[in-house]
């Protein structure tokens, strides 16, 4: 959406959302509170507008939002918890737990439902995300989710994550899917076996990459299987469908980018900057990817791209 | 597609598979051989022409036909074999395998490789199933499917299926997926995991109701998980992306009409139908379409449609 909903979609998606039954749902920047700049992206309406917004449609739905640490600061979420905030997502890098201690606290502090979000989950062997994961429980965290951010895990690899996160941890358990390798379903399923009770959805898959699971089919797969969400599945189905869809910029479909992304564990930030380097140095950009990939590339650097792509090139 | 498909279209496809190393593909109209009439909608190529095109592009790729008893005749399988065809897929309802035993023997007396293709394969119990599949064994089938045309199976289910076709048969075992729940992906490997040795799939989803499971993303998937496909990962993405998606009508979502298909498991032919008794009625088409789930409705009783939005009417 390129951070440009407007007051009125954010009010239509949280009014049906509301009467859906869904308990929280997110209102952010897409690089969280404090992420409308020109580096990020401008926001079109003001997140605390759009908070405050959310806040005035419900009857019981509880509204999140989203704190990188680096980028959200503590007048952030202090003014977020004055628009309506109830719960903070406190997500880092899966191995950067420790940068978040304060905001974790802080979130404590202002009386939020306190999550912690361990993004690129994939990148980190299970016994690292275990350690993480304790780190964020260790600073108050309620809930600590595994994130699958480049939509790049497979069931059984959610399951060994969560199932070990589960054994480990005392607090709730959350994970978050993406699509890119067409598991997002299966793996949120696979999450919920292992006890995660806390999963994320989008509404027509609308999200990063492939997109999210899809909260409406997410509802219809549980009741299917005997959860009881709390979820109504039409009212949850009319609000993606008459109003998300009528919004939506592009249709959320599995293309190659988002496929090679989720087949090399490599995140979106990546690849423009790979297309270029494919071009330069003649090479297939997938390759540069995979590549990427194998050497857990994490945002930050991108210098490597160009020197994967020469390698590519000098060895073909 | 409505039956559209171009020579020219059906030549790109048919090469980008054979150059990506795909065993098998399909060309013929949406209900099978001498499906192009007005009742089931007239092909705007006739479907030899598109065999004998899709023929000549291929240096290993073989051609595989469906075939429905009652609209395909034996004339038609014999033109298709000149045409080039190597495969016939003779397709009935999950009940219904006795009306194929001549169509199943015509194959293998015309030398093709003879699969019976068990359609809405949710609708029936696991014994019936296998008896059904055993029907199609003993006719002289050399693979039989299970195939979840609405897309209404969970992963538990397929691995129920399958597993109990795959101990009481001997010949091969396939699965036909299609995604209205957002779980192609995650029955396909289900089906495999419990001995499917046959998979299908479409470039982009391209296929009815929400699509079936994603032939790139399947290869991608397949390749994580160590499965040897010999499909090629790079060259089935490009016939996917820049061949397929470059003419697609629309793109392939879960919409609310594909998730009510999934869910209640009954199959699209209803939905037209649906839609004008939920108005005549006042009701809504979901508990209409639900309701028909729950009797178990099969095409052909589209009278039930008034008498459930009646009944449902009147119950309110």
């Amino acid at each position: 959406m390129k951070h440009a909903f407007t007051e009125e979609q954010v009010r239509n998606v949280a009014r049906g959302l509301d009467l859906a039954g869904v308990e929280y749902f997110e209102v952010s920047h897409g690089d969280g509170l404090g992420g409308s700049s020109l580096q990020y992206g401008l926001s079109v309406v003001d997140e605390m507008k759009l908070i405050s917004a959310a806040r005035e449609e419900c009857k019981q739905a509880k509204i999140s939002v989203l704190l990188l640490p680096g980028i959200g600061i503590r007048e952030d979420l202090e003014k977020a918890v004055d628009a309506g905030a109830d719960m903070v997502r406190v997500a880092t890098h899966v191995t950067e737990a420790d940068v978040a201690k304060q905001h974790i606290e802080l979130g404590r502090e202002l009386g939020l439902k306190t999550v912690g979000f361990l993004m690129m989950a994939h990148m980190a062997p299970i016994g690292k995300l275990v350690e993480q994961a304790q780190l964020f429980e260790s600073y108050g965290a309620e809930v600590v989710y595994a994130v699958d951010s480049a939509g790049a895990l497979l069931p059984h690899e959610v399951k060994e994550r969560i199932g070990a996160m589960r054994k480990n941890l005392s607090c709730d358990i959350g994970f978050h899917g993406h699509n890119n390798l067409s598991l997002a379903m299966a793996n949120t399923m696979a999450a919920i076996e292992e006890g995660a009770t806390y999963v994320d959805g989008s509404l027509r898959c609308l999200g990063a990459g492939s997109g999210n699971t899809q909260t409406e089919v997410m509802v219809a797969v549980l009741d299917r299987l005997g959860y009881e969400t709390g979820v109504e599945l039409y009212p949850v189905m009319d609000v993606a469908n008459k109003v998300v869809a009528e919004f939506m910029p592009r249709p959320q479909e599995i293309t190659g980018s988002s496929l090679i992304m989720g087949y090399s564990g490599v995140y979106s930030s990546f690849l423009l900057h790979t297309e270029a380097a494919a071009k330069k140095f003649g090479v297939d950009e997938r390759d540069i990817l995979v590549e990427l990939g194998k050497r857990k590339a994490v945002g930050g650097q991108e210098d490597l791209i160009l020197e994967v792509a020469s390698a590519i090139a000098t060895n073909k």
